[in-house]
């Protein structure tokens, strides 16, 4: 039984009463969510971790891409990426390799996550296809599943499936006059594959054999937005639109079988758009779980992207976005290494944290409120504790000239809270 | 006379002819917001530069704070920093030096910087009588001005000034059970000059010996918060907005004066309290330019933010705010370095330009434009060019192993685009 199967039943699973714990909400709450399709625990039947939940009521979860690429690909550095995310604060990772041995790399990365693991299936089925010199048009629809199949065998939690490129959302997007066309890999290469071979696109035609696989072991279906928007000049069109529909409907298809599901979003939005963006997801999917890319509010900040994705994750998470995809500083320019997968985490975890204030998520205000007691009163190992990163928190302050004085450093002998206490003081 | 009286009268000066140039407005228009006090021209009239305007229908600009203190004290490095922010896109810098010869590193920053400079009058006011053993609570109402003459006679363009702090809203502030009471330095320092003398506050009973001295040299006025929150708990209390209201009436007496002024905001706000406080501000303030420290939607980011005051000055500009002062990855660790000052800045250009976006200003939108049709053309070159951050951009992708390749690096082989090209080509 799957989750949603179990919930369905009324009966709370052990995962159910581990993500509940971990969230600090009843169990029988928890329960109904995942019953309704507004929460899902991404954890493969094949695989053992403390699960994670997504979606409503929960707190903010935070995914970081890893992966190796033909001109770069070396696992050890994915796996030093790996680490970097969790112990970074990510609550999912995704292996995204198309480069060197797929399998391996996938395998060596399941077994060392402590994390929920997602894949794109499709990469690695059009990478075997590129490295025998073919093409992803010859792919043939019973390989595009028995690759999805090996990966849920393999132990798979998550995986992004683009349902919805179809012949209908592909002929509304030819009458949009976008400037970037489509910036989803994956869902690039389904549109490659439906134009060149004149037929529907399997992952929606044969939408049933793919529940009936994510069904046998209990993988999460993310289903991919693959025509977001690659400008926010693109942003909220027909056809990014017309396809969160039809993802909408196959999101309904999914829980009826009992499968897990959740929904991609964007991209590139401009900031006004962000909130109404999340509120049209939750209405045309059913307040399936919102699993967003950024948002990015502008397109000029190459190089500081995690800031730009920071600032649109944080307005996504506080508007309803339960699942935010990391962006890294490397974003638009270069492969992401160590560090910045590092950047990219704190980046969104600081977005899904202010997402989590203004959700209202009690913990996520005790935080605040044990850092504020802990800079009132100059206790920097308390400051340090209660810090997203307290390891470079603690190491900006021993870099203080005033590091060993009680003073918080910015402010040196003017410091305000000590005068104000002097001006308040009784004579 | 100063701006605002020529604006008042009518006269189109060269400053304004300037500023309307690089804004792309036309000159009248920008004359008749000066005179209704909705825009400022911060420039001293001992200073020779190319001027910026702060206001209504005006780029979002933004300021870096540099300065040396007791126990950091190198002229060099300030200068540096100086050199750092004006060349990542700083609109102002202010000097809130405290430590070694305060006139002569003022001189040197204001015979350096093209572009204007701000100060605290009082920090150094309080510097000198440290520096003599003494304490703040000694010094005298004339000392206080003849500071404030003294820099506005060295040329400062604009000055941050505490008349908000006066015996009724350090009443107020009382009655708030706030958790971190003042962190304003200079706030704290009047309000234990108030309490010890059991006076009223120079700065607020004199206010026309004020405002003559700042009319005197064209100096604008930057009304301090003191009473700004220094958590998101104590945002948007009585304390705060009673300043606030107090602010309102100072910057009509000011305008009335033919004194330039703008007002100072927080601080450590909630993300669903921005908006409403940029709005509250125009309100009490008759519109006069809002210049905001952050704001900080979460406390618990220490070492990032930089990333945190992005996101609350995005959502600032977005509703209104007008000049941002940055934060830097330092903030409530340590002083900031050289590379903490650009990393300020930039993320501040960021949220900068995501509220101009917000603004419908067009030159932003044309940037975006240019910005997405580079990359929709993998024009390297011009992506350089239209990024914030040329120099860093740059350096990122020529450590890509594709960067000779015309792939954005991110896919690839894969592509999106010439997939996506591929599949709609004509057969």
């Amino acid at each position: 039984m799957t989750q949603l199967e179990s919930a369905k039943a009324g009966n709370i699973t052990d995962e159910m009463r581990s993500v509940a714990a971990a969230e600090g909400i009843a169990p029988d709450r928890l329960c109904s969510e995942i019953a309704a399709g507004h929460v899902v625990i991404p954890k493969n039947i094949h695989r053992s971790f403390s699960p994670r939940g997504i979606g409503k009521g929960l707190h903010t979860k935070v995914n970081a891409n890893i992966g190796t690429s033909p001109s770069r690909c070396n696992l050890e550095e994915e796996l030093a990426k790996l680490d970097a995310a969790v112990s970074a604060g990510a609550d999912a990772v995704m292996d995204l390799s198309t480069g060197g041995d797929l399998d391996d790399t996938l395998r060596k990365i399941l077994e060392r996550s402590p994390v929920m693991i997602g894949t794109v299936p499709i990469y690695k089925s059009v990478s075997r296809m590129l490295a025998a010199g073919r093409t992803c048009v010859e792919l043939t629809a019973d390989g595009i599943f028995d690759e999805i199949e090996t990966q849920c065998r393999a132990g798979v939690d998550f995986i992004t499936v683009h349902c919805g490129i179809t012949r209908q959302t592909l002929r509304v997007l030819k009458g949009c006059s976008r400037m970037m066309g489509m910036v989803s890999r994956g869902g690039s290469l389904i549109a490659e594959w439906i134009a060149r071979n004149e037929s529907e696109n399997p992952l929606y035609a044969q939408y049933d054999r793919l529940l009936e696989i994510a069904r046998a072991h209990d993988v999460t279906l993310s289903l991919g937005d693959g025509l977001r928007p690659g400008t926010i000049f693109d942003a909220q069109d027909r056809a990014q639109i017309s396809e969160l529909v039809v993802l909408g409907e196959l999101a309904g298809r999914a829980r009826e079988a009992g499968v897990q599901v959740m929904i991609e979003g964007p991209g590139h939005v401009p900031l006004n758009r962000i909130a109404s963006d999340m509120k049209l997801q939750q209405g045309l999917c059913g307040q399936a779980p919102y699993y967003v890319l950024g948002p990015l509010p502008t397109d000029i900040a190459a190089g500081y992207d995690h800031i730009t994705g920071a600032i649109g994750g944080a307005i996504a998470a506080a508007n309803g976005a339960d699942f935010l995809c990391y962006v890294t500083p490397a974003e638009h320019l270069a492969l992401p290494g160590v560090e910045d997968v590092r950047e990219g985490v704190i980046a969104s975890k600081i977005a899904a944290h202010i997402g989590d204030l203004e959700k209202g998520m009690p913990a996520a205000w005790t935080r605040d409120r044990e850092m504020t007691a802990a800079r009132s009163r100059f206790d920097w190992t308390a400051m340090f504790k209660h810090a997203l990163d307290p390891e470079k928190a603690r190491r900006m302050r021993n870099q203080s000239e005033d590091k060993d004085r009680e003073v918080c450093t910015m402010c040196g002998d003017f410091c305000a809270l000590k005068t104000y206490a002097r001006a308040v003081e009784e004579k």
